[in-house]
């Protein structure tokens, strides 16, 4: 017999892991701060609630068997109300769709939305899960640069007066990732009006949406426009351990997203989508919840943002901590990041280059840092060993002379 | 503002949802007796179990966050150690990949393993949960029959001889969905040394393995080769709603799985795994239920059969009742089962015909039947009603006269 290895398929030599989560497993060494990772602080979590909730659903067997590939009808319902609260009109169930996580919404829109080489225009920086899963659907990437405002929806217009015809747009919306900014509501009807004029889907990726700070996120783009497909998720609010994300969209995207969500994994868990609709229709208890979240994040974000300013004063220019997850920030003074890292980590402190969310620009002097899993003096001490690292550590006796 | 609608992508259109889904949703009808499903019995779930599992798992917050893609450390290590015992071989940690249930390994495997119009051999009549992520990969599908010793080995071989070239070989290796059949032994060797010799994968589909009624399943096809990838599950064991499914393939297979994963849905719950690691763990516990749940679908697998030979006679052929959740029937006296659905449903019973199984041979005189949540008297109740949609029952006065 021989022993001839049978091959993968070719397509794969394209594919590469995620810089981000390769770093993550570099930096489990507990002597470096993180600010690398994206995940939410799992000591805020409903630990307690959830158990309560998943008992209470486990006394009836249909929360052991497959469900509804859609997802769980009751939790559909509260995500329709939910939704229909945001968006300002009536979202009817049919439009609900209850992914494993926003990520395999996007992963399944892929698919049902792209033919291989449509154009997808993303933003730069680009969230780095969507840039993944458009590549691989074999679409053409088109970036469109982010700013104070969100994505510079007059350059994704002079694109579309040039001749480019997306088939979509992909945004991340509020408080973005790797970004930090939120999309004006002048951008918003701008973007929305675009893709009725010009007939391309809109995928409006909101994860972050309701960890707002001072003020709550603008009306949602997909406020404007049918053709503006939104995307939530349990993950930031609740826990990731649900997997549960969602989609509103037209019905017929729904029924097309099932066909092939059959195909993926049949269903979703039974078990978890009760314990979400349990939390969810627990208004007084999630309002109550998110607003702890938020005020924890809060006082993160600042006390990170005010410690880059107190080390770096205008040599890194921060976005606003004004909600989500990240903080972006870019060195005003040709500091290449990539080339900071190694030095960061021996000073005991991590971050992502922003090369690794680039797409046409090379972002060699941004990074992207994660507050939410510090306590403030922690991210107060990240940014003095991060000055450290870039050698902007003045010495108070040398300054005093 | 134009209101032209975007467009979905146009592969769609050769995509139809499973006939047997649309069915199931016809059937809800309580009176009707079902044997259209392909459920497992919720009753026999331990829910109990599993909600103590959660509490427990809940009492940590690592319970609550993302995990690790290729699932959970402590549940990849209690499968490697079942699956070293299965195999006969140590099986390292790395070669198993945890998924959102079997039919997730199914389409990512796809993914990795197929270019398009790559040659997949599956089995006539087929799992249509590989059909579809088959079609949908692009693949050119070529059926080898079943006979009772299972795949056709030996037409598979002509094949080959024949100049054909699989990349894959897809097998449902113990009491097949929906044939019923077990593959044999020595057709497992000699698919394993095909295999080998001619550089194909094997993709061996065993989630009934542990559903056997008097005798264990025959060692799988993977403990003779390399090359074959094995896939199998928790949901037929415990509960679908874990969607705890899992694959054991060489370490890049695994590691190829891993990156499209990420794209998928980034990871699976850390709350079901570890559910699920508890229960697989507890050995003495997980054997006394599965022998519970093997002794309550023998007996119902049984008097489904009795009650088939009963009403038909030898004009029903039906597969041995041996192990998993199926019987596959075949009328012998030209009965197209497709034509008599309706009238099954009027008297009061569903099933699926074979048509919606079939590959090249049509099955038109066949049917799954599926007899894991009845009660023994309501399969003879169901086997008396189809008699009557075909006109087999032969009242009993007229039969004395």
């Amino acid at each position: 017999m021989s022993h001839y290895e049978p091959p993968l398929a070719g397509k794969l030599a394209g594919l590469t892991s995620s810089a981000i989560r390769d770093l993550l497993k570099l930096t489990a060494d507990p002597n470096i701060v993180s600010l690398a990772g994206g995940l939410p602080d799992a000591e805020l979590m409903p630990g307690a609630r959830i158990a309560a909730a998943a008992e209470s659903a486990l006394r009836d067997s249909a929360a052991l068997q497959y469900t509804e590939s859609p997802g769980w009808g009751p939790l559909r319902e509260v995500l329709a109300g939910r939704e229909s609260d945001r968006l300002g009109r009536r979202v009817d169930i049919a439009e609900v769709f209850v992914t494993h996580g926003s990520q395999q919404a996007l992963s399944l829109l892929a698919e049902v939305l792209l033919d291989p080489g449509a154009l997808v225009v993303v933003e730069d920086p680009a969230y780095v899960g969507a840039l993944q899963v458009f590549r691989a659907a074999g679409a053409r990437i088109v970036a469109v640069p982010l700013d104070d405002e969100g994505l510079r929806v007059d350059l994704l217009a002079d694109l579309i007066a040039g001749g480019e015809r997306p088939a979509v747009v992909h945004t991340v919306s509020n408080f973005h990732n790797p970004g930090g900014v939120t999309m004006s509501p002048g951008r918003r009807q701008a973007l929305a009006a675009l893709a009725e004029e010009h007939g391309f889907w809109v995928i409006e990726d909101d994860p972050y949406g309701e960890l707002w700070f001072d003020r709550p996120a603008p009306a949602p783009v997909a406020s404007y426009a049918k053709s503006v497909i939104r995307l939530s998720s349990a993950s930031k609010i609740i826990a990731p351990t649900l997997r549960v994300g969602w989609m509103v969209a037209p019905d017929r995207v729904c029924r097309a997203v099932e066909l092939l969500k059959q195909g993926a994994d049949l269903c979703g868990s039974a078990l978890t989508q009760q314990i979400a609709a349990d939390l969810l229709t627990d208004t007084a208890w999630l309002a109550g919840h998110i607003e702890t979240v938020r005020g924890v994040y809060a006082v993160r974000a600042k006390a990170l943002v005010e410690a880059a300013r107190d080390n770096f004063g205008d040599t890194l220019r921060c976005s606003a901590a004004s909600g989500g997850m990240f903080v972006w920030a870019e060195f005003t003074d040709g500091t290449d990041t990539a080339e900071l890292l190694p030095r960061a980590l021996d000073a005991g402190v991590a971050f992502v280059p922003g090369r690794a969310f680039a797409v046409r620009k090379p972002y060699a002097n941004a990074m992207r840092m994660c507050f939410t899993t510090a306590a403030p003096e922690v991210l107060t001490e990240a940014m003095s060993r991060l000055a450290v690292a870039a050698g902007h550590r003045v010495p108070v006796q040398s300054a005093q002379l």
